[in-house]
């Protein structure tokens, strides 16, 4: 089927750092299943990091490389899926503006997840683009016309918007974009290391796409288990073991073996997560081969990411020309 | 001396109609003086006509011609000002956003100007778009690095609110901006043809710069004169008198002898309206003889925008350069 019967997603990432384990089983994951059946647009939202990063921006130019080989690590096929970067596009920024006059400012004060974003990053003074980074996010899906948007519960509200703001533009001036819709994943959240938070780089927490087998080892090792088991032939509780967790996730076929010998007390700790450990490098070897080639040619993470800018700023031409027209602001026919 | 030596101007109106006397002396004919000494760019600024006036959109293509029009018939010269359309310079959005992380929504809500402008349109919700209307022109002001920006006493706010930003963006990651400065120019306010508010549009109280000699005649006619004065040679009183008021404005060197015969009752108001009549209508015939040439020969005004709004994008390439240079994200040299 080619792309132009597929049905569009947007998805993306803020490139705030490497990706890890909870990345991959929330969303990654997905989206490499995704890029088979949908014509997939990621993005890497650069301009939406600085709504709440503006003061460090020097750090982008790395962070938007990692996420790109961590994408391409991870199984996104730059052949199936579009990937490129948001400051590239500055026809999302047109839109933005445009959408801007679609919607009120009590709207987004509103906005349950701009307000736990605000409390979360202890704002006092929201800056005006924190405020209306979901109109950008709108214009970050509508730019390119996508019909799908795979998203987490907490992000429903965003998703809403946009279609909020899709209908306003479509009725006022004409049919120009599909209203959005979220294709909701409820992906059970990846615990960290430490067993009590998911897991999250602020936390400190977590395994990397890129970390090395000895990495890999070495938290696995460290991570938090059944604080009752002392001896390594006491009974465990593996439903309360993180380690446990990680075998659910990454070792499906295992785990019901491991969680009786467990409750048995015949595996111990040391034992159970040198399998998590080797399973884990096993499911991360492949990724490792595919990263090895990009930090040796980091011009190929260049090529993929112009090229697909270039697709994204061709669909955002088209889209941006339709807005002209059915605004009746393309004056010269510009 | 060549524009590159000279400080530069941004100036510019919302199109949202034909432009009357009250422009000319407000602004219109301190820019046409401006452009001997300055490099002037004259934005026609239909995204911001859109925070206002986003439902009706459709009208703004022949107001964008014909503000272009009475620029060009009240002298302005394309070959000494730099005339755009704002929509048109994608860059400006682009600033926009990245102007609107260094802005804290309570910075907006607080600037008086959007607050009686907000009165005014008897906004109860403000659209998001509107309360960033500030951010917008600091982009406008500063895509093309302009020093000075020509205003009222009024607009002193958000030239205020432009040079806040723009010393934000400089601390933060290196100097790219000049910090704008208001040229302040309180001009009188022109008084409208019921003597009674300014000349506006709106009000319906307007000369065009556009009218034909018999428009003129026929308003000047009906304009509100003293209304103490019934007979011819009963005395008047010029002060009071919105004819006398556009002779001080338009035919300073008789108005001397014009207010004495009036106090007099030498002069009636037919005679004394007739002259000021035919003083205006010889005033506005070389915008005329301009205008006529422009409304025969339309695609004279797409080639001056076209070329105003390239070297303007011009202009904005270089700051758009600079400024992803400076917050480190021209991430492939972009």
């Amino acid at each position: 089927m080619s792309n132009k019967e597929k049905e569009r997603i947007l998805t993306g990432d803020r490139p705030t750092g490497k990706l890890h384990l909870g990345h991959y089983v929330g969303s990654l994951q997905n989206r490499v299943e995704l890029q088979e059946e949908y014509d997939t647009f990621l993005i890497i939202a650069d301009v939406q990091a600085l709504t709440t990063n503006f003061e460090q921006p020097e750090k982008l130019g790395e962070d938007v490389r990692q996420v790109a080989r961590d994408y391409l690590a991870a199984g996104i096929d730059p052949e199936k899926t579009t990937i490129f970067v948001q400051s590239m596009v500055p026809e999302i920024a047109e839109l933005t503006i445009f959408f801007s006059m679609l919607v009120t400012v009590n709207q987004l004060r509103h906005n349950p997840t701009i307000k736990s974003e605000a409390d979360q990053y202890g704002y006092k003074e929201m800056s005006y683009g924190f405020l209306g980074y979901p109109v950008s996010q709108a214009a970050d899906i509508s730019f390119c016309r996508a019909n799908l948007v795979p998203v987490g519960e907490d992000q429903i509200p965003h998703i809403e918007q946009t279609r909020k703001i899709v209908r306003k533009f479509n009725n006022l001036y004409g049919e120009v974009f599909p209203e959005p819709k979220a294709l909701i994943s409820d992906f059970p959240r990846l615990m960290g290391l430490d067993g009590k938070s998911k897991m999250s780089k602020s936390l400190n927490n977590a395994i990397y796409l890129s970390d090395s087998v000895e990495e890999v080892n070495k938290k696995i090792m460290q991570a938090k288990t059944d604080p009752a088991r002392i001896h390594k032939d006491d009974p465990g509780h593996p439903e309360v073991c993180t380690v446990f967790h990680y075998h659910e996730a990454f070792n499906k076929e295992e785990s019901g073996e491991i969680a009786s010998r467990c409750r048995a007390g015949t595996i111990g700790c040391v034992a159970c997560k040198k399998r998590m450990a080797k399973k884990l490098n096993e499911f991360l070897d492949p990724m490792r081969e595919r990263r090895k080639k990009y930090l040796e040619n980091p011009e190929l993470i260049e090529e993929i990411i112009q090229k697909g800018t270039k697709r994204a700023r061709k669909e955002a031409a088209i889209t941006l020309k339709k807005v002209r027209e059915v605004m009746k602001i393309d004056y010269f026919n510009n």
